[in-house]
């Protein structure tokens, strides 16, 4: 057994790109899917496919999930045999269904390792993707060059929950953004704009607000939320409630940006908070967070 | 009466920016503000300090407002008596308000321009600093060089409730992912992983995902949501069940991603949806919207 074979299950969007990363960068790959067409165009390519995800798993020293979610992994890997086997997970999911699968493999006599994918599916291979790992070192180690065909590799230790929080740390960024996004082309819509109109200045608007990032950070690492009076609590509650009247003046849902209103009232008639930068609001999102 | 004078109303953190930018340019500024002493740095530096909005208005051919919000704006342009002048209201707003505003300088005898800065007071004059304005074109196109002092000048038509739309939508998207990036430090913090760990990461996410946004456009403006299977909203679906289940994990809250969850599932209860993008929940925030 030779870290040249691999085994993937799992070939929608994703699993179908990195298997063919891996077969791109020479090695013998098996693969299984549910839906078995899907894995025609990769055993064209030279990929060998599997009857069964037990199959798979046996096939080499090293599988590589990604499946919808956390059932259907518990469901693929029930009873595969992994003894003496690595299993690299990279469906995504939650800290403890990330345990609750290293519990499963490791019961088998498994190694785990545990991994989320930071890219969209062209993105696999390409300068900009980076995964997250984290679970058995020894796995992220001795893998370490065939990870590296998926894209940058960022060990997070021992805990097996350790790379799905990142992930979804950036995944509710992402979400907050794209919310953000489809709000903001509605509203332009709703107009008789074009969001292609729109979406260039957008993308500049929040590139440049992007930035205020790293200062968030650190006013909320350090818990000093005073602005240098740049943009206030109180101006930015009066912004927002302009958001939502705008939004209901032209017939757009308030839902998506609603909820962050709420807090900026909560936080602003809970005290003293008016000179603050909106960072201070992390205080009701996640109490007692700040002094972790 | 020349366009080297020009009188500001509000010295609040980008009121007293706007004022030293005319400053730096050369022009003779009146100024005013209710809380006098903030007057005092700019007085030092050659501006005149008016003692009331009306002395204001009329010491300039033009006067730019920069207040918190409308109340405030009508409140002190009440009576002023703008016959003959032409005032720029820089204070966010609401379309209607926009509107409002312009019917009560109209009333006067004044011009009006709206207008809208895309920018936190440090960028104005600096290269990334942008101005929407809608109204009176002639105002527009006769102070175009002092306007040209803030930032990138856009004209968005005479009706004055134009800028306010442009700016709100860009404001829409901005609070969607500062709502996204607070949750996503929040839940850093509460694994003990200080938010300055994570933020060059999620800086590099939101950087890449944002590059979606005309593609987004694109496909709300032609109501063609079928993906190319990159990320389906059958996988997305689960993929933010397990944001919000990591937050319940980890004891941040959910509400400000909770909403775009349960547009997501509304999207999948109300027929074949699973294989389309994102995007269609467009359909859901603005019914109606993508026929305009
Ligand atoms: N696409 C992205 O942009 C992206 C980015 C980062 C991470 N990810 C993660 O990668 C994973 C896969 O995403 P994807 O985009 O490849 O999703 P997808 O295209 O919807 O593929 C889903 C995969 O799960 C399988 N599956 C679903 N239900 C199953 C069941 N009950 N039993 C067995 N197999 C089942 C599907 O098999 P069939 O072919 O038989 O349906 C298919 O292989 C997800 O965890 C996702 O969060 C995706
Ligand atoms: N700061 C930003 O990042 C930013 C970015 C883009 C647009 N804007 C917009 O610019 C406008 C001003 O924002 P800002 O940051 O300068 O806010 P700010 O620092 O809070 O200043 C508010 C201004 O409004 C005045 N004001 C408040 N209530 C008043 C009242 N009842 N009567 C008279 N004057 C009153 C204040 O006067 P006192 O000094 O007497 O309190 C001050 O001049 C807002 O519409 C905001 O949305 C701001």
């Amino acid at each position: 057994m030779k870290d040249t074979e691999v085994s993937v299950l799992g070939l929608g969007a994703m699993g179908r790109e990195l298997a063919r990363a891996l077969l791109d960068a020479g090695h013998r790959v098996t693969v299984w899917n549910r839906t078995a067409a899907r894995a025609e165009a990769l055993a064209e390519r030279g990929a060998v496919v599997a009857g069964s995800p037990g199959e798979a798993v046996g096939a080499s020293p090293l599988t590589v999930v990604c499946l919808l979610d956390e059932d259907t992994v518990l469901q693929a890997l029930d009873g595969v045999g992994a003894a003496g086997r690595a299993v690299v997970n990279l469906t995504n999911g939650t800290p403890e269904q990330a345990r609750r699968v290293a519990e499963l493999v490791r019961g088998q006599g498994g190694d785990y390792l545990d991994g989320g994918i930071m890219a969209v599916p062209p993105m696999i291979g390409g300068p900009h993707a980076f995964l997250y790992y984290s679970g058995s070192e020894r796995v992220f180690r001795e893998h370490r060059p065939l990870l590296d065909t998926f894209g940058a590799a960022h060990y997070k230790g021992e805990d097996p929950g350790a790379a799905a929080l990142w992930d979804v740390a950036l995944l509710s960024a992402m979400y907050g953004m794209f919310g953000g996004l489809l709000h903001a082309f509605a509203l332009a819509r709703s107009a008789g704009i074009d969001a292609g109109e729109v979406a260039g200045d957008v993308g500049a608007w929040l590139t440049a607000m992007g930035e205020a990032g790293p200062e968030y950070a650190r006013r909320i690492d350090t818990g000093d939320h005073t602005t240098d009076v740049v943009s206030n609590l109180g101006m930015q509650a009066a912004g927002i409630r302009n958001v939502l009247a705008t939004a209901e003046e032209q017939g757009v849902s308030t839902a998506l940006l609603g909820p962050l209103a709420d807090f900026m009232r909560l936080r602003l008639a809970g005290g003293d908070h008016a000179a603050e930068d909106l960072t201070g609001l992390v205080q009701l999102l996640a109490p007692g967070a700040e002094t972790v």
